[in-house]
Parts: structure tokens; C-alpha cells; sequence
């Protein structure tokens, strides 16, 4: 594992010392802050340096200027919400195994699916699937029962290759590794780059896995306000990258998890810019890309990476088969790092899934299956949409996303998603509630369904239930811990 | 992750500090150590704790006793061997992965396949597992291509405690994960009871995977000498818990790989009783384990282990379809942490594969294949030992392993086993030199050739080759580095 290695300047080391001195509490909210002309005498440092220093608090919301009469202290206790105009606190630890655990331990029961970030089983090609297989088998022989051994089968990362080639990717076939999902790509890309300690910074709300990940490589989150809309917001990351230099920035661009935003083709650029010249690398997860439009897919920021410097990670999971655990991972000037860790770790692939797998892609029957989910992904988000229009309590907003398949649905706020989520289980219906999606904000009033299911009568009256269990819990109720 | 711990003692804080007396070059071999009592004056202990830390550094074979004369200082820069009656110099860290590196970027190709742990894939019984596949594709329907969850599908888990009963493992189908073979069940259990930078201790020769995932993981090996026959010692392991306090133990009991050594029943039973008491969790690989005996396979260290503190890993990848990826893990009182692991990593398996793993151990198919497979490697073993002894130069001696298809060759000792290596690779010819299987002994005169092959004429020719390159370099050549 290797991190860019920049010993931190001044103004970093100084913000973090008036961090310290306001979370200690001696100063209250109003209060006037030290002016940067003293805080320089005090520091030993240029004026400049100590203005930097505070304009890095400020961006963080922590003070605020006020003309002519220097910064002042914020609210800093106020309550946390998933405003994406906001700049985080700075980084944190991620401690959300317990959550999700609770999620995991339910999910092999037979909830209604509008929890996990799943296609409809029925959705997905089964018998093509099984023909691929089948005649997998018969082309590899027992071969195909034996290790494909790292990189994984050339036939296969040719074909990945030449999809990618058509959005623009720079990167050829033995560019490519193949790995156990793409949830093995990020970490692979995480060890490649970090170390454990390292601040990662994310998009919020993130998916939950990412989370996760980060938690077990005991790395820190840096959460970067992301528009419902158009993505990872840049100016607010250009601070963040500036006050707290991440060893990386994980994101994903294209279709988001669980916003389901996409940021425009020029912000894409721009962040690819933005980080190249910080010297920092970019993980790009792109599971949900081929999700996008009606034809061609726009490119992913791999397409505009000159330098190796995008850490590019997929998989079929979303789209094909999750259960065959094929993703990949294009490690542009990491390759090498990438490779060896994949050697050293759950270091063999199944020959035969990558080889049908191969043939899914070369035979067109991938293409044409996902031009029909495209269709019943857009009829499930219209169903559920229209669902908790007429079920969910005043106030309710949802983010209708351009592409792929995740609600991400903005609550009352007296309503605590946690209760949501319990009372839902109880019934039978998966939910994921908001407090996953960040380890730092608490997004107590936000849940993410699922909208990859053929709507049925039994789903939409579980979207409906959910409806009811929320209007019970924005009223006042004296067992509920939403109503403190 | 969570590591038994406890402080150091001043014995072994003592005996490190004379360790680095002795690597320092102060002092030559035959002169004479400090007194215990002069010791023990000058670190301020007790007499009976200066003399534990002679004792140490007497049991890692850096000083000898003479009869009412002290200690003296041995001849510690001799060449190292692979002598199991030797103990070995303390923990080392792992760096092998350049090595292992230029094994597996060569393995993709066609090479004769004496290098890889691998049956013979035409030894797989390839119709049943299609079968197999096809009928579980049936049964799960676009199920199969879904996630399986964390443990991992119940069938399967039933199935496997059911068939470990027989053997008298002690648990059942819910002290079970399944993992993505058992390289990852070693990860898991390495993750939930080491810390970066703790010591464990490995047999000596070891697993080169095992060596990878030490390495990737950050941790430093501990190697114990390991009887060609008998496997692990326990006197040597005893005197290393003493003086250095592993964090765990790890160690394949049953088919030890390279040696092909199997532990006596009554020493299993000895180990576990150790470690148990010792507080110190043993790390049992049994990936060889179904490939020993006619009828019922010995017992693991896991049918003894009433505590939980024996942490079981095991696959088919040895023995059924080695890319399906089907392993293991009984973690007993760490079964907590390893499900957590397994959540926040690749978490997701495929349940089409472990659904048809479940009906090949359920249809007797497993089984079947199982008895054709051992008589096969018999045959397999015997032929490359008939091969061996009729083209390796004089002075070459190999362990004949009761069980398993691994032949871990002495060659003598001026043959440089990583040129060996080489050369056979400019031949078309995969084997795996002795360097590979340790981190701190050189064991450069070593070969591991793969016996689970079709003795055909090519991988007989093959074995002769590897042998003619030996003659060469066995005697003296002025380009070969075996020579200095």
C-alpha cells in the first residue's frame, strides 16, 4: 500500500487547533473569534497563513465572517441535516457495522424487497443465464471448474474492455482485473492507496457498503455535500481537499447510491482535473453506469483520466447476476499495487461464471436484456413514486432520479427511519433506513427503497404500510423516540 | 478485530534485549554469555527470571549450556536448513510477494503443472458438477443468480457440519460461514484475532498463500519446526509461546502443505489442549483434509476443541472445483467477529454454486468422486516418485506423504532451487522452489512438485527435465548463483 505522502503545512496543523478549542466548548456560539492578525502573532506565522487557517473553518461552517468585524463562532450544535449545501464538520470514523448488521441478519428472510438495492430476481435473464453457463461448461470442459487465476480470463476482460471503449474509457483489456464484485474493487482500490488512519473522502449521503468498507480498513470519512441532482459538489470538495488532504476521494458520479444523482459530463471532467492536480486519486464506482439512458451510456470520469490517476471499479451485480460475483477493476498507475493484493487475498476467480459471463456480453443477450430492464426499472420507480405520493404524511419529498432504481425519500423530520425501518421488519418489509447512508450526519429522517420490483399489489401495498407506519410516527406518540 | 492480550514479562523483554546483543555482532560465537546471576543484577529481576530469558534465547538455538559454566554463544551465522529439530531465531516479518508474484504471473500460461496445489482438472468430476449446476439452476430458478447472503445458504451449511459430525467436529450448520474458499475463511479468522504487527507462529516449511496473507495483513511469523512425518513439534512450539506470545497459531494438522505431514490423533489433541490453555486461538487449515485414509478421515484439532477457541478453515477447492470458490469457517467464540468481517468484505457468494454444492455432498456424488480421487493420486504420487528417484543427482531425498499429492523434495544442497525454477519456466515447466514456503529460513535447495497429474509420458519427461537440471546444477557451473 502506498498514500501520497505531503507533510501537512501550517494553516492545516492551526485549523486543527482551533477545531480542538471549539469542540472543547470554551466558546459559545456568537461568540467573536480570534482575529486572524493575532492568531498569526500567536502562531508564529505569516498573515496569509493564519486567515487560510480560519477560512478553512469557515468552510466548514464552524465561523462566520462578518464584514469589517472579523468571524464569529456558529451554531455548532445544531442538529445535522443532509443539506447539500453544507460543508461536514471534518472527518470521522465510521462505526455503523451495528446498523447494518441488524439489515444484513434480516435480509435472507422473505421480506418484501425494498430494502437491498436488488433487481427483481425475476428480472434478471435466467434463462440465458443458464444457457451462457451451459455452454460454458461444455467450451471449458473441467477446466472451467478449476482457479481462473488473477488477472482472470483475458477472453473476458477484452469484452469488458471494448463496452467501456465505447463511453470513452482509456483503458484495454490488460488494463483490467478481475475481481469478487466490485465491493472487492473498492477495497482492493482503498489498499492500493491508503492506509489504515487515512481520511477517505465520500460523497453524503454514501452507500452504506463503502461505509463499511472504510470501517474495516479503519479509515476516517470525510463527507463532501452531494446534490440530489448533479452529484458530488466540487467547490465544497476543493475546501475539503484543501483543509484535510484525503489520501483519496471515493465517488460514485453515475448514478448515485442512494441519491441516484449523476453529475453533468463537465463536472465529471472537472473532478477528474481537480484531483489530478491535488495529487489525489480518484475511486470511481460505477456499478449503476450501464443503468443510464436509452442508448448510449454517458462516460464515466475514467474517460477523461490521462494519468492513470482514476481508480476505475465495476461490476455485473447490478445489472446481470449478482450471485456470479463478476466485477473488475481498472487501477490505472495503481495496477500493480491492485494485482499484488488481489494475488495475496481471496486471490481465485470461477473460470466458468467469467466465461459465460463472456459470452452474456459477446452474444448480445446482456444488451438486450438490459434495454427491457431499463423499462421495468422506470415502471417500478413510477409505481412506488406514485405510492408514497398517496400513502406518505405531508411533507414528504422524494428525489425521482434520472437512472437507476433507488428512492431516496426525505421524511418529516419528527419521523425517525430507524423506527421506520424496525416497525416495517416487523411486518415483513425490508426498508433501508437513512442513518446507513452517513457516519457523521445523522439523516434520521431519510429511508432508501428499493423500486427494482415487478409492482405488484403485495409491494405497493407494502410501500402503503410504510406510508401508514410513518403518518403514525409524525404524530405524537409517547412510545416513540422520533418525538423527542 | 479483537487479540488476546496480555503485557510482556521481563523474561521476554530481557531475552529481546540479549537477542539484539547477539545480532548486533558484539559478541562471537563460543564466547561467553552473561551469568544469570550478573543478568539478573543488571535488569534488577529476580534470579529465576534472568535465567527464563537464557533459557529463551537456549531454546531458539543462539546459546548452549555447558555443564557449570554457563552459557556460551553458538555459531549463529551458519547457513539455516530446514531441520525440524531446530528451533527457530523469533519472529521475522514476511516479504515474499516478488517471489510468489513471478510464480503466479506464469501460471496462466500452459505450463506442465507440477507448480500449483491443483488436481488434475481432468481428475474433476466434471459431468456431476454440471449436472449438478443445471439442477440447482432449476430448483433456485433467477433465485440462483442472486446474493447469498452472510453465513451463506443453510443447505449447504447442514450439509457440511453434517459430513465434519462423522469426523467429530464439534459444530453445527449455525457455527458456520461459508466463504470465498478457504484463503478467505484464513483472512477472517487472521482479521478477528490479530492486530497489524502481532506474531503468529507457522509451521516451518509453510503454505505460501499463508505466507501472502501474513504479509498483506501486516503480521510477523513465527515459524516452528514441523516433522517431515509427525508435523508440527510441540516442544519447539511450547518454548516459542513462552518467549514471544503469538497471537495465534496457525496450522494445517491433517496434510500439512509442502510436507504432506499428518499430526498423530493423540498430538492433535495435545495442541489444542496447549493453546487452550495457553489462552492463544489455533487457526486450523484442512483444506487436505478429506484426501487422507480409505474409509473415515482422521479427526481435526476441531473435533477437540470444547472451548471454541479452535478457529476451522476448509474448501473443496482441493478436492471437488477448486473455482467454485466453496469454502468455510467454524470460528467458534470468534463467530461474531468473523460474520462481521465477512459483511463489511466480499460478502455476497453465489448461491447457484453453494446450492450445487449442496447436491453434489447430498447425492453421494462428493463422495464417489472423493474415493476415484485418492486412488488416482496414489497412482499420481508413485510415478513421480519412480521419476524422481531415476533423474535427480545423488543426495536428493523426498518426504513420501501419506496423504494429499504434494512432494516437497531435498535436493543437495548446492542446487539453487529458484534457478531450478527458472530454467524449468524457460521449459514450459511449473514448479514451486522451496523459498516460497518460508520467511525466514532460506530453504533454497527445496522443490514442491504437484503429484495430482495424469502420469502421462509429457509430465514424466517433464520430471526428468527438472531432474537434468539439477545434475547441472549440482555441479559446478560459473553462471549459476547455486554455486557461491
Amino acid at each position: 500500500m502506498s498514500a501520497p505522502s505531503t507533510s501537512s503545512p501550517h494553516y492545516r496543523r492551526i485549523a486543527e487547533s482551533l477545531r480542538l478549542t471549539l469542540s472543547s466548548g470554551a466558546l459559545r456560539a456568537g461568540d467573536r473569534m480570534i482575529s486572524a492578525r493575532k492568531l498569526a502573532e500567536r502562531e508564529h506565522v505569516s498573515l496569509p497563513t493564519a486567515l487560510e487557517a480560519l477560512r478553512c473553518l469557515e468552510a466548514e461552517g464552524l465561523i462566520v465572517a462578518r464584514p469589517r468585524s472579523g468571524y464569529y463562532i456558529r451554531q455548532i450544535s445544531q442538529p445535522q441535516r443532509a443539506e447539500p449545501a453544507r460543508s461536514p464538520a471534518g472527518p470521522v470514523p465510521v462505526t455503523l457495522s451495528a446498523v447494518a448488521r441488524s439489515l444484513f441478519s434480516s435480509a435472507e428472510a422473505r421480506l418484501v424487497p425494498l430494502g437491498a438495492a436488488l433487481p427483481d430476481p425475476a428480472w434478471l435473464p435466467g434463462e440465458a443465464l443458464q444457457r451462457a453457463l451451459h455452454s460454458a461448461g461444455r467450451r471449458l470442459d473441467a477446466h472451467g471448474q478449476s482457479y481462473s487465476l488473477p488477472p482472470g480470463r483475458a477472453d473476458l476482460r477484452s469484452k469488458i474492455a471494448a463496452r467501456a471503449a465505447q463511453w470513452g474509457a482509456r483503458f484495454g483489456a490488460d488494463d483490467l482485473i478481475i475481481t469478487a464484485g466490485a465491493t472487492q474493487a473498492l477495497r482492493l482500490a482503498l489498499r492500493a492507496v491508503c492506509q489504515p488512519g487515512d481520511v477517505v473522502a465520500i460523497e453524503q449521503p454514501a452507500y452504506f457498503g463503502t461505509l463499511l468498507l472504510l470501517e474495516d480498513l479503519g479509515l476516517k470519512a470525510l463527507e463532501i455535500p452531494t446534490d440530489p441532482a448533479e452529484g458530488l459538489l466540487l467547490e465544497p470538495l476543493a475546501d475539503a481537499i484543501r483543509c484535510h488532504r484525503p489520501a483519496a476521494v471515493l465517488a460514485s458520479p453515475t448514478v448515485q447510491n442512494p441519491l441516484g444523482a449523476s453529475m453533468p459530463v463537465a463536472r465529471k471532467q472537472e473532478l477528474v482535473a481537480l484531483l489530478e492536480e491535488a495529487g489525489i486519486p480518484l475511486i470511481e464506482d460505477d456499478v449503476y453506469g450501464d443503468l443510464v439512458g436509452d442508448g448510449q451510456r454517458p462516460p464515466a470520469c475514467k474517460a477523461f483520466d490521462q494519468s492513470g490517476n482514476v481508480i476505475y471499479c465495476s461490476s455485473l451485480s447490478k445489472t446481470l447476476a449478482p450471485g456470479w460475483r463478476i466485477g473488475w477493476i481498472a487501477a490505472g498507475r495503481y495496477y500493480t499495487q491492485v494485482l499484488q493484493a488481489r494475488m495475496a487475498g481471496e486471490w481465485a476467480g470461477a473460470p466458468l461464471l467469467e466465461a459465460a459471463t463472456s459470452e452474456m456480453l459477446a452474444s448480445g443477450d446482456y444488451d438486450r436484456h438490459l434495454r427491457r430492464l431499463k423499462r421495468r426499472i422506470a415502471e417500478g420507480i413510477a409505481a412506488v413514486v406514485a405510492q408514497v405520493g398517496a400513502s406518505f404524511p405531508p411533507g414528504t419529498r422524494v428525489n425521482v432520479p434520472a437512472a437507476g432504481f433507488l428512492l431516496w425519500v426525505e421524511l418529516p423530520p419528527q419521523v425517525n427511519a430507524l423506527e421506520v425501518h424496525r416497525r416495517a421488519l416487523a411486518r415483513g418489509i425490508g426498508v433501508s433506513p437513512g442513518p446507513l447512508f452517513s457516519p457523521g450526519a445523522e439523516l434520521s429522517h431519510f429511508l432508501r427503497l428499493n423500486c427494482a420490483n415487478e409492482p405488484t399489489p403485495r409491494l405497493l401495498n407494502a410501500v402503503e404500510q410504510i406510508g401508514a407506519l410513518c403518518h403514525e410516527l409524525a404524530v405524537f406518540t409517547p412510545d416513540s423516540p422520533a418525538t423527542r
